[in-house]
């Protein structure tokens, strides 16, 4: 018995310190490569961004900005006053030397996030360097450099301990997104800016604008001004102008805005201003797939959305179409008849119409699964299928030769309060995907927080931290990732607890979605 | 029959009519006098400040940063790129003309809150005149005009409807507090930050910093190092510079600090950095009453907090007391029977002691209401006794002319969930006090945030909106307040959605505390 019990003591010492070593690095999402040493440097008060060298002219701002608030997140949590100048000059971290070799700065999809960053353990002068193909390889740096610094109790100054670090970095997806939904619930701009901040931290790069649904319509369409008339309030809408300011607001920070108009069935809400998208009063959706002005609406609305929303894909929606209403409205039926469909065709007929009109403004597309499901060999090859029902289909699409995103509700659906984070993580996009150039097609996945029952009083914690388990699914390489979920949970709770300190209201890990704390406690041990 | 229903429907007219003139305005807490018109003005893209003619300088800029966050929470909801300019310059808004009577900058209890608002109908040029006798007083009239004001969708410019508007403005209680407890849960900076901030959207001005007890200790303590051993981790600690930083963000806005320590129980977690102040390893709590070091870590702390903590209160707490470990630690018991003590006097000696301690660094005293349940006429005559249990102590202390605060639990402390937003409006500190005299001795009421289940992820919307029905009660004078909360109901979520504009995760009035929106709606319906 007693050599049993050593062999256990040496096993859970092994485990024990296999994950001390893993869990000393805090980095949310795990980068592709890390290394570092034992020491410690202290950052300078005027810690400084040096540019010297750079081939990006920086014209916007975007590197000065993303610089401005790195400083911003390391001084939030306490008031740094040490003298960091009385400290051994050879261990004082002046600055960070950025070089961004393209001198573009057009956020698109596709672009290269990779970055390289370094920080010596000592030097005269000390810089950390941190290079990068775009400024949002470098802005994702500079989130990693903000993870490696803590603040220091005793001189109270920012130190960056475990230096020397070395970090090589990539996204394993490029399409890395979150959902929210403004039409069940209005969001007020301020609410989806800190969304936006927050995604950043966790690096991922598509929010998914579900704009409007059969509830409201709050957002300004200046070629068709009465369609807002569905807001829920005069004052729960955008105008353009909100709009435009939420795409700059996010593209500054590595995010593209992916705006979504969902047709042709979760758009009652169209029809309070214009009452002829109704196939009838009585009758409301989908949208009156006889009626011309209606696709003369889509082509009003994807005109004005191409001179805001810039990034290469638009959403279209699709799903959960109830032809109902137009089988049973007489001139509708009577189109259907004259037009030899049956309500399935008329279905197909729109999704593919409004495809076809959406790449007349230069988007590509993406819908929702059921387009594919019914009729997925006539879609345009420009088609993204986005995934939601459940798993499965991802494999189905890619063998068609299309692209695909994943969000399998049973584990991406963040308003589905049950599903723990551990799910979240667990879920993989290549399931069953073993050919290399399929794999290539489907190019990432996007959790969805949909607002049946979330307005600005509980969207972020219902968001975080489970969101950012599956950030770490899409962004970190495949053969970095935990194999079990508990190897990860105490690097997890460490992000979570970074969120609170930057003020974003990330609920504690144990048990599901947004639970209140059990009882008194740390942060890190909820 | 028929004349029946006719009365009915008149009075149901009557009814809504009568909502409707109450409606119209919308400020949250109801000012002491409102008038206003049927006009409009726009603000002018560079409104300004003007303070010609003051007789406060404004050396550490209160009033311009004040000024500066106005013009942040009218911007922030909306895009507000209208051409104000091509408007009518007669009503054209041109700025904000401040006097403020006093150059003194201190915040104090009791100092003058009171201001005078109005803004005319029109003018060349049009300026809105605010008057306060101190800079505290128009920082409140800063928030009231701030709730005048709407963002016009059609003009994309701020607009003041209903001028000409006169507020004269003052508060019916000096002391309107909120409790945070960062013993139970540590709350990092930006959110104790954020509490300061909509506390002063409610006009509450004292936030209750309830910093430690038996789970932790998480403030530095520079004459008693050790003891924030007693935090729950190295990060979940604030500095001494922390706690200045949070004193003067919230002095900044007009909002005085409580800083409390509860003995001689509630203290456990002092004695992790210095045992000898337990009873013993195997009995904690309370603090030794036996031992001179513990009045001299306590004077340590009070001589301490004096250098911070300016307000003119210090809480020494000295609720729920269970003198056990006294009886049964050999030494502690000795000492009683040595002095003649029983436990009770012993509590008593200790409260006491600890009340001259305080004095002794120039505050006055708030103790919670057991001290004076049991030892009433013993206590400091500069104690104000903090009632929590239930209701009806209020009367008893006045009565015994002491001063008293407000919180009964069945009311006024937000942990309880199930305690809805109309019974926080509805409790009156002054029930069944009657006597003028012994009216002013209560000198406000606090609604508490106790931290068991509270923390980053969920302390705000457990705060918002029910604090803000308590907010009302404590501001608005008696006459002023609705007599059923259903009068209020359309105002106070109006001050809901706005709290939520300005980014504060209040949660929606139905139900109880913190519930997460039903179904799909507008915020004003939720």
């Amino acid at each position: 018995m007693g050599k049993m019990v050593l062999v256990f003591v040496l096993l859970s010492l092994v485990q024990v310190l296999a994950v001390d070593a893993v869990d000393r690095v805090k980095i949310w999402p795990m980068p592709k490569s890390v290394s570092h040493g034992h020491g410690s440097l202290y950052m300078n008060k005027d810690f400084e961004l040096k540019t010297e060298g750079t081939k990006y002219n920086d014209a916007s701002g975007i590197l000065k900005d993303g610089f401005s608030r790195l400083l911003h997140v390391l001084q939030v949590a306490h008031v740094v006053d040490g003298n960091s100048s009385a400290a051994d000059t050879s261990l004082l971290l002046q600055g960070l030397h950025v070089l961004v070799f393209s001198p573009d700065d057009e956020l698109q999809y596709g672009i290269d996030e990779s970055y390289k960053l370094s920080v010596p353990a000592s030097g005269k002068p000390v810089f950390a360097h941190l290079e990068a193909q775009t400024v949002y390889g470098a802005l994702h740096g500079l989130e990693t450099f903000s993870q490696l610094c803590q603040f220091n109790f005793t001189t109270s100054v920012i130190e960056v301990p475990m230096v020397p670090w070395t970090v090589i970095d990539q996204p394993r997806f490029s399409y890395r997104g979150l959902l929210i939904d403004t039409s069940r619930h209005y969001l007020p701009l301020p609410v989806i800016k800190n969304v936006i901040d927050s995604m950043a931290f966790a690096k991922l790069n598509v929010m998914h604008w579900h704009i409007v649904d059969t509830q409201s319509f709050p957002l300004e369409i200046p070629s068709f001004p009465k369609l807002w008339d569905g807001a829920y309030s005069i004052s729960e809408r955008y105008t353009f102008a909100d709009a435009a300011e939420i795409v700059s607001y996010a593209q500054r920070r590595g995010i593209n805005v992916l705006a979504e108009i969902d047709v042709p069935g979760h758009a009652l809400s169209w029809g309070i201003g214009y009452p002829s998208l109704w196939p009838s009063k009585e009758c409301q959706q989908p949208l009156d797939v006889s009626n011309e002005f209606t696709f003369k609406v889509i082509d009003g609305i994807l005109s004005d959305f191409s001179k805001v929303f810039k990034f290469r894909f638009i959403h279209l929606g699709g799903d959960e179409v109830d032809t109902s209403c137009w089988r049973v409205t007489p001139h509708v039926r009577k189109w259907l008849t004259k037009h030899r469909m049956n309500e399935s065709q008329a279905y197909q007929y729109f999704v593919l119409r409004a495809q076809n009109i959406a790449l007349s403004h230069g988007y590509e597309l993406v819908n929702w699964e059921e387009t594919f499901n019914n009729f997925g060999n006539k879609l345009s090859r420009k088609t993204v299928v986005h995934n939601w029902l459940g798993g499965g289909v991802a494999k189905l699409v890619v063998e068609a030769g299309l692209r695909c995103i994943v969000s399998n509700q049973d584990k991406w659906y963040l308003d589905h309060l049950d599903t723990t984070w551990q799910q979240f993580y667990m879920n993989e996009p290549l399931t069953n995907i073993t050919n290399p150039e399929q794999q290539k097609l489907v190019i990432g996945g996007e959790v969805c927080m949909w607002g049946e029952h979330i307005d600005e009083s509980d969207i972020e914690q219902t968001i975080w931290p489970r969101a950012a388990a599956a950030a770490e699914r899409l962004w970190t390489s495949y053969n970095k990732l935990a194999k079990d979920p508990r190897q990860v949970t105490g690097r997890l709770a460490h992000f979570r607890c970074l969120l609170n300190q930057r003020g974003v209201a990330a609920a504690p890990l144990a048990g599901p979605g947004r639970v209140a704390p059990e009882e008194p406690g740390s942060c890190y041990s909820q």
